[in-house]
């Protein structure tokens, strides 16, 4: 399909476009806008084919900077703001680029302010907001919220929750719950500002998992999802996607056999796939991935079970024979995580229709 | 001490260079060369250092490309050869570097003596021996080591085999005896081809552990290692090095605190540690990595216990209070296995006697 030696990082275009659709859709019949997180895919590429030069949400700087270059012109930097970087928040700013950035400590934001005063700009910062004890934020109900938007001032621009307990909901019902309460602890803190006089425009919520389980949005400005460009395995195992979604895989080359211990070995391991077993905690453990055809036809039963840097041991989960692979066969697996295992790659080979359509590189580093 | 903006990964120059002086002197006394291998640290200034211009072991034909760019002239791909990837095996050695080869079944060596006759080149490859079940390679009695030899012809150069088991050897004794079987089988597999006439230049054995291990290298002709050139919390956890010799540390910075959950947030995530937990399964669990001050002094008790992309958790082991580190403070976070870690960065920022020395690149992809 393509020529690149293996270990490489293939799209499937076809399946990234219906998994955009879908989301799409979805998020335009609740009437809310996608802010596409860009963590996942790293690549203006795919960013283009999700919705061109729209809102996005980036997890380094340097994502902000490579985006901005893009033209990228509205962009959420969602992970706590470390003062020693409101510098590079600034040349952001004063580009044309409405950086916006978070916080969820008193410390933090007199930070903001008094850096926002001394360099004559307005930065604008959403409160993170706690929904689900995943991570970071203060507590709809914390005292200290209030505070927090009174010394931001002029800077502050709403709230903003992260749901990352959804990716332990395993039942349609779990998943809605948590979207429901992704939203109404988004919009009770954002009505606890407004009801002290502040001003609080963006409400912001979002995972792949409760963007797709929502059914009301009601209060909420905006909806960030980044994982779903991909899915991986462990989207499918709670539900939120089928393996015929799973847009990333890695293609790896048979190397090795060993019948007497029946296992496969390919020259794709962990610095291809990355060490991520995220599915390992989840009701069927699919070890480092599934394994396909180059196709992209799943071979049953066979899995990636180990991994040393550059090595993949492939075998059977039920321990039946491992179908006859050649030396020099090319398979792709299927990884658990996507955000993890497209790291491991500086680009990605992108095919269409089965048939090469281009190789998209992607950003790294901080 | 550097003015790079987190998190990134630090080199203590200082204990690089004592990790490599002090396996140098070992394999000295033991009259055998270190044939170092590159794919920790990917980094011509870091090989250099070890020994400049000397042998060495890759496991990426991109690593071999590079080091040849830098002169590197005596190289080992210590991966099974894939049939497709010859033509770049030919390319390094028309260019005069001594690139050998890896394999362990039949169908390679007859694709690399097909592939050598037909380029009218020798391509020095060698047989990788199963020494003790962990990954690849024929057994020392295996009635196919010597028609995968014969098969091979002139382009045979030898025997190799990799003790993957002694890393999880947690005794002084249990990695002597790793270190004896390593050579025991590599020498009794040289010996079996040199029976049947056939030639057996090189030994080649090695791993971080056995290396250290060894005191009698009788018949090897090399060793290889590649990880000690940092050490990490696996080797520290078998006891192949201290906590004071860890080399690669990750630099993140304190932007929360959750003082509900005796818990402190840092800018340094997944992305920065990689998701290796190669501790899990030691008798201390070290998390995803010790914290140290900026200045190289663990934080007694603190570990990195979780990680989302771009936020990393600090809490400590016992329960104890989180000591006060404010928002901005610096500190390392010495990771469970250097190879990964390093991975995850472009560069290191080094430093020699607390003081800023220099920034070296570091390769990836294939």
């Amino acid at each position: 399909m393509t020529t690149s030696d293996t270990p490489y990082a293939l799209v499937d275009a076809d399946r990234l476009d219906r998994n955009a659709s879908r989301l799409r859709d979805h998020l335009g019949s609740l009437g809310v806008p996608l802010r596409l997180h860009v963590k996942t895919a790293k690549s203006v590429d795919v960013a283009r084919r999700v919705h061109d030069g729209g809102p996005i949400t980036v997890s380094t700087l340097a994502e902000a900077e490579h985006f901005a270059d893009a033209g990228y012109r509205d962009v959420l930097y969602a992970v706590g703001i470390a003062p020693h970087k409101l510098p590079r928040v600034a040349a952001l700013l004063r580009r044309g680029v409405t950086l916006t950035v978070l916080l969820d400590t008193l410390v933090q934001a007199e930070a903001v302010a008094e850096f926002a005063a001394a360099q004559g700009l307005r930065v604008p910062a959403l409160i993170e907001i706690d929904c689900d004890g995943h991570r970071g934020g203060v507590l709809p109900a914390d005292p200290g919220l209030v505070p927090i938007g009174r010394t931001l001032g002029a800077n502050l621009a709403g709230v903003l929750t992260h749901a990352g307990e959804s990716y332990f909901a395993y039942t349609p019902e779990a998943l809605r719950k948590a979207a429901d309460n992704e939203r109404d602890v988004a919009v009770a803190a954002a009505t606890t500002l407004r009801d002290n006089g502040l001003t609080c425009e963006i409400v912001s919520v979002g995972s792949t998992p409760t963007a797709h389980a929502a059914t009301d949005l009601t209060g909420v400005t905006e909806v960030r999802a980044g994982n779903f460009v991909f899915f991986d395995l462990v989207m499918a195992g709670i539900g939120v996607c089928t393996t015929d979604d799973l847009a990333l895989s890695v293609v790896v080359t048979v190397i090795g056999h060993q019948p007497d211990k029946n296992r496969v070995l390919t020259d794709g391991g962990w610095m291809a796939t990355s060490r991520d077993r995220g599915t390992q905690a989840q009701a069927v453990d699919q070890g480092y991935g599934l394994v396909a055809r180059l196709g992209g036809d799943l071979v049953p039963g066979l899995l990636m079970t180990g991994a040393s840097q550059e090595h993949g041991v492939l075998s059977t989960r039920d321990g039946s024979p491992v179908p006859d692979l050649p030396i020099g066969t090319r398979l792709r697996i299927f990884p658990n995580h996507a955000c993890a295992t497209a790291a491991q790659h500086d680009r990605y080979e992108v095919v269409s229709g089965g048939v090469p359509l281009a190789t998209w590189p992607r950003l790294r580093g901080w």
